[in-house]
């Protein structure tokens, strides 16, 4: 899978990941005003998303999708994440399942049938969340990582690793220094590439990437030289503080490894300044315009 | 909330946490058979937890609700599980929601919406999957769980972060140690200390529990001495291969600060030789009894 998502980021000169992180406090307030109900507030997030991966598919390569944003709303919340996934797939975006999910192995195998492979019901092979990647949590170790691993195997899918997380407090276990010199987020990256290896792609990247954040380009920088067959999927530029200048670091020479996220500085653009008068999907579409050519600066063309 | 678990725990002299991680394989075949759609699995998943409730609610404090085993229902699945922790809330048992969920501060927020707080929608405050304890994964550092902390102040809700996980893989980064002396396992239990510090309750535990282990008696009697005011939520009993002889190292002296969870061992002891030709409700209420028994054997009556 990390093959189709690097030829779509080269194709469009873009490692950009739209983040629908859609919120209702997002939605414009004479669409708040109208639910009353959690199937409201889903339907809404719903119409919202379409409209904005209508506007923006030509020129993405991948959206990114928090579950938390939509768990909130419950039941109806999750009906709401499955036909985003669904919308994104059918406009042939890459589609990351922002989950984090962790587990023991018997359990992790659950939700990797959640998002990667489905379950079998009625003789059919059936799938709740289908996604193409998802991040995961590997504080658990390999038992809870590899039934992840096996399905992207089998069902040509993808995995983003929690390494360095791009809040404030990630420093405070993360970059802790074990006794053997390895920070814990080092520690994490050794096992992130020894779970990835056995599914190294053509562009010399493996199906189990990592999350690094933009905010911290020091720590990314180790990284990449750690981690020299390891895609990095990016949170933190933004609203979260991370700029262009820095993320050189978190891609090869080859100006590859590395796919950089945007939510609210994107889905919420009709808000700023920048774009008053706007619809919220035209002014997401000029945001990330915006973003690509501000990627661009700073980047250089992907080679395959 | 810790109070009110303690309590019921020692009113019943049982410190079990029956665990509805209800499979689909799990369910009788002439269920199974039945099912075409998720749908159907879904509505025979929540039918199958409810005699268990019904049967069991006497005789235990508190059921852990795992989630994996619902989401990979999909939407269906997640309405089976809202529907569990309602008939188990009904039936005045403390409830655990497995949730292990983690994120960056603003997205931990809605998580803990989703759980503990809930939304506001149409001027009212909606909860989509209402729990009186979840579980969370501190890997972020103290911004991913201080929203979760503030909620359960004000919502009288508990945590438990995971510490010490039950798996066989769970010391490739949690026992690795730190140039300061402690493992990883041992820095995240002093990280729940801190943030556990304000919830105190009358019995002398506060409302940020930690997970442990029931196959780590040996760390579990170091996080005991080191996290005195913390409540233990301990998985690995039965299936998993901990037993009740190692559990008096993860109790204080008052022979409180822990709750056992038993999943497969009480909701598939049907299947078990020793309760041959039982219904799957009265095998799961005769294994939770002789686990109540197996556990006194070991661990003395709770004094409060």
């Amino acid at each position: 899978m990390i093959d189709i998502l690097i030829e779509k980021i080269a194709a469009l000169n873009n490692p950009t990941a739209v983040g629908l992180d859609t919120s209702f406090d997002y939605l414009p307030e004479n669409v708040q005003a109208k639910c009353k109900t959690l199937a409201d507030a889903g339907k809404a997030i719903t119409d919202y998303n379409f409209e904005l991966i209508e506007k923006l598919y030509k020129y993405i390569p991948c959206v990114k999708v928090q579950v938390a944003y939509y768990e909130m709303y419950g039941v109806e919340g999750m009906l709401a994440f499955e036909n985003t996934l669904k919308m994104a797939k059918a406009r042939n975006l890459v589609v990351i399942a922002d989950v984090k999910r962790n587990d023991i192995g018997s359990t992790a195998g659950c939700y990797s049938k959640a998002y990667l492979s489905g379950v079998k019901i009625g003789g059919q092979m059936q799938i709740g969340f289908e996604s193409d990647f998802i991040t995961v949590n590997g504080y658990l170790g390999g038992d809870g990582i590899t039934p992840f691993v096996e399905d992207c195997q089998k069902f040509n899918k993808g995995l983003f690793v929690l390494v360095k997380t791009s809040n404030p407090s990630s420093g405070e276990l993360q970059d802790k220094i074990f006794k053997d010199g390895d920070t814990l987020y080092q520690s994490m990256g050794r096992l992130v590439n020894e779970w990835g290896k056995s599914t190294i792609g053509k562009y010399g990247f493996n199906d189990v990437g990592a999350v690094v954040g933009a905010t911290h380009p020091r720590q990314a920088e180790i990284l990449r030289e750690q981690m020299p067959n390891t895609f990095f999927l990016i949170p933190g530029y933004g609203a979260q503080g991370g700029s262009a200048a820095d993320l050189k670091v978190f891609f090869n020479k080859n100006n590859l490894g590395g796919i950089v996220n945007n939510s609210r500085g994107i889905i919420c653009a009709y808000k700023n300044e920048k774009y008053r008068g706007q619809t919220f999907s035209e002014a997401a579409l000029n945001a990330t315009i915006d973003m690509q050519q501000d990627l661009s600066k700073y980047l250089g063309r992907a080679i395959i």
